[in-house]
């Protein structure tokens, strides 16, 4: 009667609620640390005490701008993890930065008994180009300064608009030359008006900048250029009540995954198994997820295999286009600047992320260095997109039709990052097939500059963006995420390897490569091996095209191949096209190119430098990279760029729709066949599953 | 206790049924056909009588190579649609190209009272090079010959091989040379083994080729070249019962999508409306999918409005990159060539689509004429992946955190493909944003060529490809799936515009858009209106990076921006490296550049000409394209080919895990903001819905 298959949803009521129970226990942490485990709130208790109790650092107010985890040596992780003998329990260290005294200090802090005790092993002033990352409390203290600031109160007086309605927000300076040496910690502050709409930055005080000291809390500058039109609140708000009710065009049904036989990953403590990976869920202030240790089981060979040691986003750097006097500076490195776990808030269940979905919250200091909670920071959740793993029909035999497929199924590891007006969808998407696919989506408020113009034909100059409401000017800009990929493909010592596609003439001489036919050409693989650095930095839009592939010399398949992985992109390939020497580009300027390839270092975390505000670039992936160093057979990094220009449109205003782009990293010579060959063929209609004990009947 | 919500699902089960009555009701055929439905079975039956009972061609035999819908003027269509008065029944014709006497006919039949009467209209003997589609039916009497022919059997008996396990193919010899008037109709025919695995194009009798004249289905050629040995059977299975039980570590647990409120589209006839979509679903036996007539619901506006009048994959163009005798013609086009709707299948329910998927059959001629009816060759389903539709959660408000998330549901439409030896999911992703999004997947099994080599140390010359397996050499080859999209963005005119994005100096001189800031670059977008269709060649790997938009130049925005939609692209973006003089690249030379845009023209339909096998390029999207038409403010044709350079890997082997590439079809200043604003906030927790007059309640 109808081809439609169901499952007999009765039955599986008893397992899901076993699902939830097993879920819920799950994700309690566990009783033994993980060495790579981010610092619990004891941990961080223990360190804010010993920091403070420390001699090194007399001088006051002191405060914390980073904890985290100073992870161990990585042979000592790797020996924990892998070696053979017994786990002995690895030294717990904490990293500290803190401001004191003017001052920027690094601090080294070693935990012991779970937080029960710390003491500062070691403490430097940093004496180079740049600060730490803001402190969420500091923004927040700058943006009450501005209401009682009379000059602000004249500009907003004369503009006619309510001290009520005005939000302030806090922008790095950026650098714009001097070697950073000795600067102020400064930062710009820019105001808005919220009234009606929760969208205040649709609504910016055009024209008007401060300049706010940040350790001595001041307002230290102030200048009121030109007056805007401040845009109508009108049309700009995106909350459900305010928009107006639902409307029957754009609606779908609702639609929510089962799992009969309940879900099928475990996390304990931050270790997370699913199928046949293994990895580590960490949670950073600055990186935001972490993920470690990944390993994917090989079922042909029974072994378990190394495909990453660490990864996580290093900075997401986004540079404005206009040059004018409100709108120069605006060249954000978020990670460094505001921090990706610090800006990242709690998920929404059932719409940010599945109603299969289980949370892990991160924890992280204050900048009393007290620990906050951030709950549901990281979501896990099964992905049932309807896709297809792999699939034959064969009709080639006589009388037959052979058809098999295998659905797709995948884990995904989510974080979304609200670094002020923008929204990233930060994914890892695992694959039974051993790929790691990422995807970046953006979404959230444009940052738009007030204007007189109220229709694109009054515009006469370069306007610098697109007018997406009437005295509203979403701004040129790009975004780039900059990936730090520590691949240990079945071990730690990895190459390049650049398999480039190359034309050829058939000469019709087969020892050459050619044939006696009239074929007049075709293409074959150029191999190159990355030798230092130099040969390690791509534009892949650049030079003929290439597969790229991270391969362990010293592991060979059946067939006598390298094992490998290899990168795919899969949109956001841009690069910037910003002039070289231009201050925001030599602080970035590893967005030219969007791969590259350094030897494993370990303070070599962040693109931009340790320091990203008012960073120089002297302490930056390109800076690291001029040295020349052997990237073959070594223990290698992969640092991966997505990125887009964005020339904006209409419809993303006032908030954008989703905008994804991502890169794929694919097991090529990994294994010595697919490796999901002998995957279950999931639920397909007449079949009878043992769900959890209880007969599930597909009906067709 | 727990954080997961769930759905009381004890409540959706009538609702569910609900579901299942009101899909299954709306996949009947409709009693009012649309001017663009496919020939119903009916009416193939009367076309077949028609051209049968014609004495126009008075040839025996007559063979049916293609029968499809002649579908009616553009204008009259348009009008039929969208005009204002009633709704006149347009004629129903159809275009049948037949072999009769050694010459392709090509007929015009006009239908009558649904089926009821049909009469030829025109008849033209076809003079140009190429032939058409192969059927079916001569491609299984070819591969019937072989075991009967005494070299071929010598041949076979020499390797030791048992004729019982011998299965052949045919494969078309593509073009070489000559005007291509005049050749026969010839194919090369190659065989395999089967023996003890369905995998057959695993094992190849490699050197041994035989050409079939498939007018007179007699052997006409035959060589036995060189001998390798046949590859072993074992590994080369991909049968669930033949591969052994699945094994602990790739799998994930089963899951459905289960909708509450029930499925959220519907099907009327061939017309399917869902959201804020309606569009017509079509199938050819030649194209596979047609998407005509899809609009967009503007809830703003309160209109609907075009977007695409028709769309279809045109061709799909691989190349292989081996000179030798047996291969160097391997240039498939696998729409002219072997149709892309006759190689389609039915869909495995639950695997090739999910649970709440509903099915559309496609009916096609077999080579006798008669109607064939192929059950389950499209389906649609609402895809739950988890995705976000926008979302913004803003932190600035002091003390209030706002977080507002709108999930995604999307439609696709699906056609599987297979080819041969590969298989192509074929996915149309219709998003409530306005967005269409194409992805092309690649999996099945690759065309492998047996060597003497077991070790890739053995190898010294170009192999052309990978040691999959012993005695297996995939071999090196590239997918171009090329889309013919004729965009009628709120209207039949439009024009290509690009975007580009262009770098500046800043000059200080805001006359020229600098500012007196310490900023020294910046981008922005220089705007260039494509005029003649050699403008719309786009190469989007080259030059500065590019938004492409399709505009309609007399309908503009609100804010005074020309109504348009642009192109994404999404990986996959491989151009032909092969030289413009050979062969296979001047049959599809279109396969330089991934864009083409071309006015519209009715017969421009199929890139590489409609008679595609033996075709020479005189007829294609090349050659229509250096008339130099004005694509400025006109009927246009997108045509954007998606390519991937494909050097296979072991676990391509013996059939390959999905590889997937697409591009995005985004409204870019079509609509005055962001049209799912409103949309509904979806299942969270907490929330009770009324779910089809059921509450629902979530659990949290």
């Amino acid at each position: 009667m109808t081809q439609m298959p169901l499952l007999a949803l009765a039955a599986m009521l008893p397992v899901l609620a076993a699902v939830l129970l097993s879920i819920t226990a799950a994700s309690a942490a566990s009783s033994r640390p993980h060495p790579l485990d981010p610092l619990s709130p004891a941990e961080i208790t223990a360190v804010r005490a010993a920091v403070l109790a420390s001699p090194l650092v007399p001088a006051r107010p002191l405060t914390f701008h980073y904890v985290g985890l100073d992870e161990p040596d990585k042979a000592d992780v790797l020996a924990y993890a892998y070696g053979s003998s017994s786990r002995p329990a690895l030294p717990r260290r904490a990293l500290v930065i803190a401001r004191a005294g003017g001052q920027s200090h690094e601090l080294r802090v070693d935990v012991a008994g779970n937080g029960s005790s710390a003491a500062v092993r070691s403490h430097a002033v940093h004496s180079g180009a740049g600060f730490p990352t803001l402190t969420l409390e500091e923004q927040f203290a700058a943006v009450a300064l501005p209401p009682a600031y009379p000059p602000f109160v004249d500009s907003v007086r004369r503009r006619g608009v309510d001290m009520g309605d005005v939000l302030c927000a806090v922008f790095p300076v950026g650098w714009f030359g001097g070697d950073g040496d000795g600067p102020q910690r400064v930062a710009k502050m820019l105001c808005f008006v919220a009234g009606a709409t929760a969208n205040f930055y649709a609504r910016p005080i055009e024209g008007v900048t401060m300049v706010v000291d940040l350790d001595r809390m001041a307002i230290v500058g102030f200048r009121d250029r030109v007056a805007y039109p401040v845009p109508k609140a009108e049309g700009t708000d995106y909350r459900a009540d305010k928009v107006g009710p639902p409307v029957a065009g754009p609606q779908p049904a609702p639609g929510v995954v089962v799992q009969p036989e309940g879900g099928g990953f475990h996390i304990d403590g931050h270790v997370v198994r699913w199928a046949n990976w293994e990895f580590h869920v960490g949670f950073d202030m600055r990186a935001g997820t972490v993920i470690s240790m990944a390993s994917v089981h090989d079922a042909d060979a029974g072994t378990r295999r190394r495909v990453l040691y660490r990864g996580f986003v290093s900075e997401v750097f986004v540079p404005y286009m206009d040059p004018v006097e409100e709108w120069y500076y605006r060249t954000f490195l978020d990670a460094g600047e505001y921090g990706l776990g610090l800006w990242a808030f709690p998920l929404q269940h059932g719409a940010d992320c599945p109603a299969n979905a289980a949370y892990l919250d991160g924890y992280y200091a204050g900048q009393d260095g007290e620990p906050v909670a951030g709950e549901n920071r990281i979501c896990l959740f099964e992905r049932y997109a309807g896709d297809v793993a792999w699939r034959h029909t064969e009709a080639g035999f006589p009388g037959q039709l052979i058809t098999e497929v295998r659905p797709d199924v995948t884990l995904v590891v989510r974080m979304v990052v609200s670094p002020g007006n923008y929204d990233y969808i930060l994914d890892w998407e695992f694959k039974t097939s051993g790929s790691i696919k990422f995807v970046v989506s953006l979404t959230g408020l444009l940052e738009v500059k007030a204007t007189s113009y109220t229709h694109a034909d009054e515009i006469t100059a370069d306007a610098h963006g697109t007018l997406v409401s009437e005295n509203t000017l979403a701004i040129y800009h790009d975004h780039y995420v900059t990936y730090h990929l520590d691949l240990d493909i079945d071990g730690t010592n990895n190459s390049l390897v650049k398999n480039i596609i190359t034309a050829k003439r058939n000469t019709g001489d087969p020892a050459t490569g050619g044939a006696d036919t009239p074929r007049r050409s075709y293409w074959t693989v150029r191999r190159e091996v990355a030798e230092t650095e130099a040969d390690g930095q791509v534009d892949v839009n650049a030079g003929p095209p290439a597969d790229l592939l991270f391969v362990n010399p010293s592991k060979k398949t059946r067939m006598g191949y390298e094992v490998g992985y290899r990168l795919i992109t899969s949109g956001a390939t841009a690069a910037s096209v910003l002039a070289d020497d231009d201050y925001p580009q030599r602080r970035a300027s590893y967005t030219k190119k969007q791969v590259w390839v350094t030897p494993y270092s370990k303070p070599e975390k962040w693109a931009p430098g340790l320091y990203a505000d008012q960073s120089t670039g002297d302490d930056s992936l390109a800076a690291w990279s001029k040295k020349k160093r052997g990237i073959r057979d070594e223990d290698i990094v992969l640092w991966y760029t997505l990125g887009l220009h964005h020339i904006p449109y209409q419809e993303d205003f006032p908030v954008m729709p989703t905008l994804s782009g991502g890169f794929e990293l694919r097991p090529s010579n990994f294994f010595e066949r697919n490796p999901i060959l002998r995957t279950a063929r999931g639920v397909v209609p007449g079949d009878v599953c043992p769900c959890n004990g209880t007969q599930v009947t597909l009906l067709v």
